[in-house]
């Protein structure tokens, strides 16, 4: 590993540092956006994963126009950046009222709604137009109005067509127990099952006339394995463009696909264990792990650089306990010999969304600094 | 629940928000502080828990004036704030010499070490004195000399010795372990087997013509529970200043000592799961769990405001999921039906060190905001 720490050192790493392959960002982004247009779907990207002003711009380049984001405090973030055309996936926190109205003031503003209480808060004090989504509940179980409750949506549909600031855009759902899938094939069943639910409450809805009804879905699972959007109208993934190992446990990606790795400092060497000790621990990773095939929680697996961009996974460098500041990687006789203190090393994280939500900026291998929310 | 949301809507509350109870804080310190007292230990307080200035004000008002921290940037912000005896209770980072450098041009640092090419690396190129402790393993299998390899202990207090710029303090260790035991039986275990292993290496020093050797322990648990400090010198907990959910369940604290809490918004009731889903995630909680007496992966408890203070725990009201905004509450009918779209709800966290880490200020239930670093 003597080439990458070479590369580490002139990126000036002396503490846990969020590291951004651009190049494979920027082919991740390209090739949602290909299959967007390939299935005739709009395309708006989820931006809580990066967070990032500078990133969006990189959206912005292959014709993005649309965005999601998960709360209000994102959303104003992104107007700032110019983005007039924003979805926040998150279901109505009425508390907010305030951020609403400023930002439904300045841009097209898309809300999610799954209860009659909070449309008529939203209708009571709402001083500008919004567009509005009610959130359907396909089978994950967290938030919107359950599938099959068809008269429920009916209802809250009707009472938008009688509102003066809510406009009724469509329905919208997150499958996020496609996370809990078991293979590829089970991901694609997910899919399946998610369009058809929607497409049926869609049917009952234009059935009693109410025929301009969009449907949005969207996690990053579905969307990257599945290649039939037929029914669908938008699609809303986010942790594509860096993803992550658990997206490649999933199946959503490959190994080269990986985006961001935390390079950590090597601080400590413990023989009689194999194990080496990292300046990085569960607040520079989050605590999320994935079990591997012998049923031990995993951390995270070191990878490193090789032409200039991230190299594979390697599976007998497990990053196998965390604590607050450190972390424990567990080598094999070989990988302990090469590796030396003072090294850094970079580690590919569980989940992408929660390890760059611990930074406050992203390094490129080109040196860069992209700052974030 | 009426009268807590009275309070937090008059703390103006709109999204997750970290709550202090500082008269909670103050009663804590002070347990401590008399603790260390009584048993004629030095106390050095871990600031890692809080990491902020202000509150760091607090124990000096209690007449604290030595502290431990995890990182050298934790070093720097605290050293801003006045403070001159800065343990940095992390193995040295050799990476990091600049920081070292410049802390060590200002205040009485002190440095962790375990190994030899580290000491090394350090006697070359510091260029102010520092206090150096090695790093002692008594059975946590993170970092340090493992307690019984005596010679390597030894030889490196020998190679303090000539040197110019180390001065050989003592033996610190962190008995970590004591988070994963099973009763206050097995806490106190711990500390007694981790001071009597402290003691056998000191003594092996001393034999050898080492005198001056201090014994540095430390860990919520055990210096919560244990009473005697026979042969020790100095204490360094840190989350005893807030405490948390896991030192309830390990018997360190009981719930009236527990002093932060998230407020968090109610955005979604849903009755035919006796659910409610708050505004606040992963990245306002840290992914840390807890089991219940089921064998329940639990996130949190709700609690209260009640006379100006947290409310007890309520088990019968646990967040059992989180993603990365949302958290699920999961209720019987009677709390189900009390909580209210709009409300905001208090829920105590399993960690709060990681939890804090997530915030960049503090509310109190006075009304005050204090930063963070």
């Amino acid at each position: 590993m003597t080439g990458e720490n070479k590369l580490l050192k002139s990126l000036g790493i002396s503490k846990p540092t969020l590291i951004l392959d651009k190049k494979r960002v920027l082919q991740n982004i390209e090739s949602l956006v290909n299959k967007a247009k390939i299935s005739g779907v709009r395309f708006r990207p989820h931006f809580k994963t990066h967070q990032s002003g500078e990133i969006g711009y990189w959206f912005r380049d292959f014709g993005v126009t649309s965005i999601t984001v998960s709360s209000l405090d994102m959303a104003l973030y992104f107007s700032k950046h110019g983005w007039s055309d924003i979805t926040v996936a998150f279901i109505v926190n009425t508390l907010e009222i305030d951020k609403i109205n400023k930002l439904a003031s300045k841009i097209k503003l898309n809300l999610l709604v799954d209860s009659e209480q909070v449309l008529s808060i939203l209708d009571q004090n709402l001083k500008h137009r919004v567009g509005i989504l009610i959130k359907i509940d396909t089978g994950y179980k967290r938030t919107g109005v359950q599938w099959d409750e068809f008269e429920t949506v009916h209802s809250l549909a009707e009472k938008l067509k009688n509102s003066t600031q809510l406009d009724f855009h469509g329905l919208l759902t997150h499958a996020g127990h496609s996370y809990r899938a078991k293979s590829k094939e089970e991901i694609r069943q997910i899919h399946s099952e998610t369009v058809s639910r929607m497409v049926a409450v869609k049917e009952y809805l234009r059935e009693r006339g109410l025929k301009a009804c969009e449907i949005s879905v969207g996690d990053t699972p579905t969307c990257s394995l599945a290649d039939d959007f037929t029914g669908v109208d938008e699609i809303r993934p986010g942790n594509f463009v860096f993803y992550d190992l658990m997206q490649e446990k999933l199946g959503s990606c490959t190994e080269n696909e990986i985006a961001v790795a935390v390079a950590c400092p090597v601080v400590g060497k413990y023989k009689v264990r194999n194990q080496i000790v990292i300046y990085g621990g569960a607040v520079h990773f989050s605590n999320t792990y994935i079990f591997d095939e012998n049923g031990r929680q995993i951390f995270g697996y070191l990878t490193s650089l090789q032409n200039g961009t991230f190299g594979p996974i390697y599976k007998n460098a497990p990053l196998i306990l965390l604590s607050q500041e450190h972390g424990i990687v567990s080598v094999n006789k070989k990988i302990f010999n090469k590796i030396e203190i003072g090294d850094s090393v970079l580690v590919f994280p569980i989940h992408s969304c929660l390890t760059c939500n611990l930074y406050r900026e992203y390094h490129t291998l080109t040196r860069d600094v992209i700052p974030r929310l």
